[in-house]
């Protein structure tokens, strides 16, 4: 049985994990992307540049006998790959789903307590992606061996791409004094979600969070910035702000969520807006995108779209790491 | 081709493979539970207990070069990461379907038999799940390769649950002069069916077949244990039997099959039946459940229904090894 | 980013490849089967029977720290099996796709391009089977790392197929001279397309293509035959060439694409065409098959389908050598 205290609650989403037990605490699941203390985002960031040099010198670490299990109930084959890629460079060993909500050929609504329960009897670790929000907390909640969120629900979060967005700003730039725009349908984006956490670690970050206002960012995720005194803006317009920020984290837009598609343009990338960009930042976007990222800005030097996926490779065998290595 | 002398002969069920000459054979494959003498099923079980040193100490052994084919015409996440699991285990590696029948986007019903010619040539050992009953010994009969029936058909078999289910009471008691009461939807219950078979292997064991009358165990089961002198009673009344049992091997039973299915709370296992049972009985489920379990039952000792999945891993290694191992 | 220059242009297919500047080149990626010269098929049929001796002995080679992903928009679980085997036993390690048609949960149209940046990321080799003619091309046209085409639209083409007929004719006898009648739904024969380009290659080769005239070789491929000088016919019977080719090779009709089914019977082979047959003839099939190719042709020493299958695994990992080593 899992020791609950190192279990983070949920919901609601709380900073218990930020008090001072929790903080030299061996990291045990990732559920949320506020569990992270900017002591723990520094280990894994100097453990990711370490990776980078395992991977370019074609090497795999120690881990052969340790098997990873990926069980995504929605299919993702991006993260899917970047979490069995990272396991398989540090040598480990992979279970894999491609599509478990048909778990059982006869019992539909198999209760995810009681695979994770079997599941922990055969890897030392699994990546849960969950079509409902709190399905990786109800996981670590029983499971025997840890447990990390890749992704759950549409309003949930998704730790990992939030570590590799801020890893990818951090071999950039100080991650102290940011200004982000976070662009898209922010509501529904766990993504976006995640990363707000995130930043909201760091010194004098300022937030513009751009978007159609009924989409806009939800009120705990804005609770949370304020309690944590964190400058942020609510934009509907990326004109306003485009030319001033260090970072732009692009994200989709679904016409169908809008309530006029035609307006939508106003919140793409182009080569337009790439003009009044400051010429040293960052384009992200945690992809697959739709139209609202241009293929054109895929050659400006500050499209680091790519170079994020690359990154994921590298945070994921960091962060698999923390979690497989005793004490 | 393969030596058909080595295949059981399927259907109907016989007990060839139980005569002198088989008795000290090597297996060859796994499709029918009765096929296992005591003989074997003691070896399979000293095996296992081996297995459980060989994870505990982390540890993997020498089956580098094998390759494991799992071939799921039904998704089961659990049991196909049981044997990929035990196949990592040992050190081998695995080819995976999760779900099979989609098995070329040109031909639906291509024949298992070209399948399994083919996938014989590229792997070591084949794992089935089929629809249909007799799928199993449809592909032993031609592979090049030792297959494993990991459930064929609704009234077919799934000899290695059963296994595991033997192993998990024999790590706690004498398998002679057991008391078993297996309850739920028995005429399509390949689990029960298989177990059913492995008790009659054994001295003195009474088995007590509980289930709505419509649900009843089939006549071909029944006769094989009239054939083979074990006692067994049918009932229709957990109650009657739940306090002499040794064993109680629960199973599910899906309401729609039920002509009443008002009456389906007198087959389920709660914590009124739990006062009931001998103080060291034992209570079984291969899973996944629905309601015939209750979540309150978990914390009992008797429970030992997540046991019975760790020991899966270590059947299903002992399994592997002795298909895999040369003579 | 990938070196335009060693991608295959696409469409129109072209000889561009064939040019001195290619013929000398390392191969980079595997598109269509005419990029390969004689000189490039001699490398990989001698590399092909050495990979024979190392799965004889049940060794594996040294590439243990190298990952091929294969990305199937369309399930084919042998030729996906054929390559994860392939890699397996070079040793090394494999992340896939059963159905990445389902590629995300979010976006349904995801740009293969984009997705294969990514992958090749994470991959050292991406094996691709897409649903769209040309899919494996604009995959090429991108990836970081070397791409593999298994098998692209309906009238695509499958070179590695192809690549393993060659080399299951080429084990029996030399390739100049062969007389070979391809059978079968051709204008939409991925299979019958790439091995009819390999074919051009060699000297004094006769093509008999059979196939009720609605379904007939496109004329792309007719019109490259007469641009390489190769000797070939249309027919619609069996029966006028069966007796004097050297190969048969025979490919499915699916009933619903002939105007009148029930002459499809002219197109099967069955007991009654092997008598008519040179007794040193070779019957081929990619496999599956439906009632184009009987079962009873299967114990015939002319059948050699199922050890095309064989030899897929030899050729795949010669060819996965060829790309992964580096110069």
């Amino acid at each position: 049985m899992p020791d609950a205290t190192f279990v983070p609650t949920h919901p609601p989403a709380s900073d218990r994990v930020e008090s001072d037990v929790v903080r030299d605490m061996k990291l045990r699941h990732v559920v949320e992307s506020q569990q992270f203390t900017v002591p723990m985002l520094m280990d894994l960031f100097n453990r990711s540049r370490g990776m980078e040099r395992v991977v370019a010198r074609g090497g795999t670490l120690d881990y052969q006998n340790r098997i990873m299990a990926t069980l995504f109930y929605q299919p993702s084959t991006r993260t899917r790959f970047s979490f069995e890629a990272a396991m398989h460079r540090l040598g480990g060993r992979v279970l894999s789903t491609e599509h478990a909500r048909s778990f059982s050929s006869e019992i539909e609504a198999e209760q995810v307590e009681d695979s994770i329960r079997i599941i922990g009897s055969y890897s030392d670790v699994i990546v849960i992606r969950h079509h409902e929000e709190g399905g990786a907390w109800r996981a670590a909640r029983v499971s025997p061996v840890p447990v990390i969120n890749a992704g759950d629900g549409n309003g949930g979060q998704h730790p990992t791409q939030a570590l590799l967005d801020m890893y990818t700003i951090y071999r950039e730039r100080p991650l102290d004094g940011l200004s982000v725009a976070i662009i898209g349908e922010l509501d529904k984006g766990r993504t976006a979600r995640s990363l707000a956490y995130l930043l909201a670690k760091f010194e004098r970050v300022k937030i513009f969070f751009v978007s159609p206002p009924e989409l806009q960012m939800k009120p705990d995720i804005l609770e949370y910035l304020d309690e944590h005194g964190v400058h942020y803006q609510l934009e509907s317009e990326i004109e306003r702000v485009i030319g001033e920020v260090d970072v732009v984290y692009q994200t989709r837009i679904r016409p169908e969520r809008v309530t006029d598609a035609r307006g939508l343009g106003r919140f793409a990338i182009n080569s337009a807006v790439l003009r009044k960009m400051k010429s040293d930042a960052m384009i992200l976007h945690p992809l697959p995108r739709t139209v609202e990222l241009d293929k054109t800005v895929d050659d400006d030097p500050r499209a680091l779209y790519f170079r994020q996926a690359v990154n994921g490779l590298y945070v994921r065998m960091a962060l698999l790491t923390m979690l497989l290595d005793k004490d």
